[in-house]
C-alpha cells in the first residue's frame, strides 16, 4: 500500500458481502475519492474482498479488526469509513468504541448514518483531542440554504435515465455505476447522480443523500443536483441512482427522484430470487410486473431495461430468467456485474435517436 | 370575549381567505385547541371572518392589525399564531417584528412554518425577557424517537380512508374534518388522524406534521399516528388528512400517507376550476381522472368519492359538475361546504359493510 493521503480501511463487522454492508460493498466496487486500503470483518478474514464480493480477486484484504489493518498496511491509513447500513440507522456501543480506537490511532471518521457524530458531545472532544476530523455525509445543509422544487428541470435538454428498483438494497447503485462507465465508454459524455451515502462516500461529484432531507425540500434537491450535472458537464445524458422502490412500505425517495429529475426513461434493477423485502421479512416482495406498471402510471416515462441481481442464482437461472424477461416485457434484460452492457446501450441510443451521432 | 387562558388572534396580513391564509382560514372553521378572537389583515378589517371565507357569519372579526385587535378584545388574548403559509416557509423581517410586538405583549407565539423560533438565538432571549414561550409546531422530536415503519399497521381492524386531492391547499383537511363529525353524527366513532402543521394547531389530538420529519421516518410517523388513534380511541373509522397530492412536483406527502397508513379507500379533492398548481403558475393541474388511476394503482385502493372546492364556480356550476362527475367516475360526488354529507356516509357503510349496524 502506498502513503496516500486519502487510503481508507472500511469497517463493515459481520456484514461484509451482505445488503447491510452494501456501503462496503460499494467502495470495494468502486471507489473514485478514497484508495481503499482493506476491509474490516472478522468472519471473512484472510480473504480478498473482490472474490468474496464478485468471484474476482481486486487485491483489496479483509482483516480480522482494526489493529491488524493498522499492523499490516505500510502507511496508517487516514480515514475510518463506517460501512455498514444498520436497519435502524443508529451505531451500536461497539462501533462508538471502535471509533473512539480509531481516532485515537488518528483516524479521521467518514459516517454515512443519520446518527451525526459532528453533534455528539463524546466524539466532538475526542476528534479535538486526537487531532482528527469527522464527516457525518448525511448531514444535510442548513434548511435557508435547500432548494425547493423550481420546474427548472425542463431547461435540461439531455435525455435523464433513472436506474429504479423493486426494493432498497437490490443492485441500482451498482448497475447505475456500470451503466454510465459504459455509455461513456461507447463515447456518450454520461454524468450520474448519486442520491445516497454510498454514492457520496464512493465520490461522484454530483448527488445529494435524499433520505435526509426535510419532505419539502427533497424534490428541489434532487430537480437541482440533475441541474448541477448537466450544466457543469455540459452531458449528453444523466443517469440518476434510485433509491428504495415505489412499492415499498419506507423508502420512497424513488417518489421524489421521478418528480424531482423527471426521467426520460427508466431502467428497472430486480433481484429474482429475493422473496421479501430487505428489512422487512414478513413483507413479499412486489412482482416486476407490478413495479413497472406502477413506475410507468406514476412517471409518464417507460421503463426500457430490467438489469438483474444475481444473488443465489446458478448461471443457468440467470440465463433462463434474462431470456424469460425478454419474452414477456419485450425489452432488452442482462446481468451486469455477468455481461457487458451492450443491449442496454443500444436500447438507450434507439430510445434517444439524438445520440446516434455521439456513439463511436 | 371572554377571558378564556387559550384565545388567541391568527395573523394572516394580506392573505385571509387565499390559498397562502390556509391555516388562518381553517382555524376560523375549526378550532378545538385555542378559541379564537380574531384574525388579522388589513386588507379585509372590518369584517367577519366566516363570511369572508364562507359566506356565513361566525362572529370572529377581522382586524388591521395587532394593536387595534389588542385594544378592541375585552382581556388580552393569551396566543399570536402565525396563520399563513408562505411558499417558501419562511418569515419576512415584518413577520419577525409582529411577532416581537406580540411578545412584548405578553402573547406566547405559534408557530407552524419551517422556520423554528425556538431555534433563533433573538427570539429565545425575546421570549425568556418578555416571559412568554413560543410553540413550533413543525418541529419533530429528536430521531431516536422517530418510529421507522414497522407493518404493524395490519394490526388495525378498522377501515381507514384516506381524503387525498389534486393539489396541494385543495380542501383536503376541510372536507376530512366534515365528513369525520357527519360520520360521528351518523353514530360511528370516527377519528381524524391530521398530517400537517393546520391540523394540529386546529387541536387534533392524533397526528404528525409529516413534511418536516427526516425520509426515513416519515412512512413509520404516519403508520404510528394512526395504530395510536386506533389504539386509545377503539375507533370504527379512522379518516386520514392528505397532503399535497401523488402527481406533484414537490409536495409528496401523499406516498407516505398511502404507504404509511395503507387506506383502505380513497376520497379524492379537487378543485375544477383551477388551472394550475398552487405555488406553481406554470404547472398545469392534473385531471381527476389521471389523478384517481395514479392514485388507484399506487394504493391498490379504490377511490370511492369525490369532493369539489367551489373557488370561482356558481351555484349552477357547482351542481352541474356534481353530477357530471358522478355520471363519469360512478361514484358520489359533493361539495361538503354547500351540501351535507350523506351521499358520502352511504357508500362508505355500504364500501364496509361491518359498519352497518353501528349507524343510527
Amino acid at each position: 500500500m502506498s502513503n496516500q493521503t486519502n487510503s481508507a480501511v472500511v469497517y463493515c463487522e459481520k456484514k461484509f458481502g451482505t445488503t447491510d454492508g452494501k456501503t462496503a460493498n460499494g467502495l470495494v466496487r468502486f471507489s473514485a475519492k478514497y484508495k481503499i486500503a482493506g476491509v474490516i470483518d472478522s468472519t471473512k478474514a484472510g480473504r480478498d474482498a473482490g472474490e468474496v464480493l464478485d468471484g474476482h480477486k481486486n487485491g483489496i484484504p479483509i482483516y480480522k479488526d482494526l489493529t491488524e489493518a493498522l499492523e499490516t498496511t505500510q502507511s496508517a491509513p487516514k480515514y475510518f469509513i463506517y460501512g455498514i447500513a444498520p436497519p435502524n440507522g443508529m451505531f451500536s456501543e461497539q462501533d462508538r468504541q471502535i471509533m473512539f480506537f480509531a481516532m485515537e490511532k488518528g483516524m479521521n471518521i467518514v459516517n454515512g448514518l443519520h446518527e451525526f457524530l459532528t453533534e455528539d458531545e463524546a466524539f466532538i472532544q475526542k476528534a479535538q483531542a486526537c487531532g482528527v476530523k469527522i464527516y457525518d455525509i448525511r448531514k444535510p445543509k442548513d434548511k435557508k440554504a435547500l432548494n425547493v422544487f423550481s420546474n427548472r428541470i425542463t431547461e435540461v435538454k439531455c435525455p435523464k435515465i433513472a436506474v429504479l428498483g423493486t426494493d432498497s438494497a437490490v443492485g441500482k447503485r451498482t448497475s447505475a455505476i456500470i451503466l454510465t462507465k459504459a455509455l461513456c465508454d461507447a463515447g456518450l459524455k454520461t454524468t450520474m447522480v448519486a442520491t445516497g451515502q454510498t454514492g457520496l462516500i464512493q465520490g461522484f461529484r454530483y448527488g445529494v443523500v435524499l433520505d435526509a432531507i426535510p419532505e419539502q425540500f427533497i424534490s428541489g434537491e434532487m430537480e437541482n443536483a440533475v441541474i448541477e450535472a448537466y450544466e457543469h458537464e455540459k452531458s449528453d445524458l444523466i443517469i440518476i441512482e434510485g433509491q428504495g422502490s415505489l412499492s415499498h412500505p419506507a423508502f420512497l425517495s424513488s417518489c421524489f427522484i421521478i418528480r424531482g429529475s423527471q426521467p426520460d426513461a427508466i431502467i428497472i434493477q430486480h433481484s429474482p430470487k429475493r422473496k421479501t423485502l430487505d428489512d422487512y421479512p414478513t413483507i413479499l416482495m412486489p412482482t416486476l410486473e407490478s413495479e413497472i406498471k406502477l413506475l410507468e402510471v406514476f412517471s409518464g416515462s417507460k421503463v426500457i431495461g430490467i438489469t438483474i441481481n444475481h444473488t443465489n442464482m446458478t448461471d443457468k437461472e440467470i440465463d433462463l430468467t434474462i431470456k424469460s424477461y425478454e419474452e414477456r416485457f419485450r425489452i432488452p434484460a442482462s446481468d451486469l456485474l455477468k455481461y457487458d452492457c451492450e443491449k442496454l446501450v443500444r436500447k438507450i441510443v434507439s430510445t434517444f435517436p439524438e445520440l446516434t451521432h455521439k456513439v463511436y
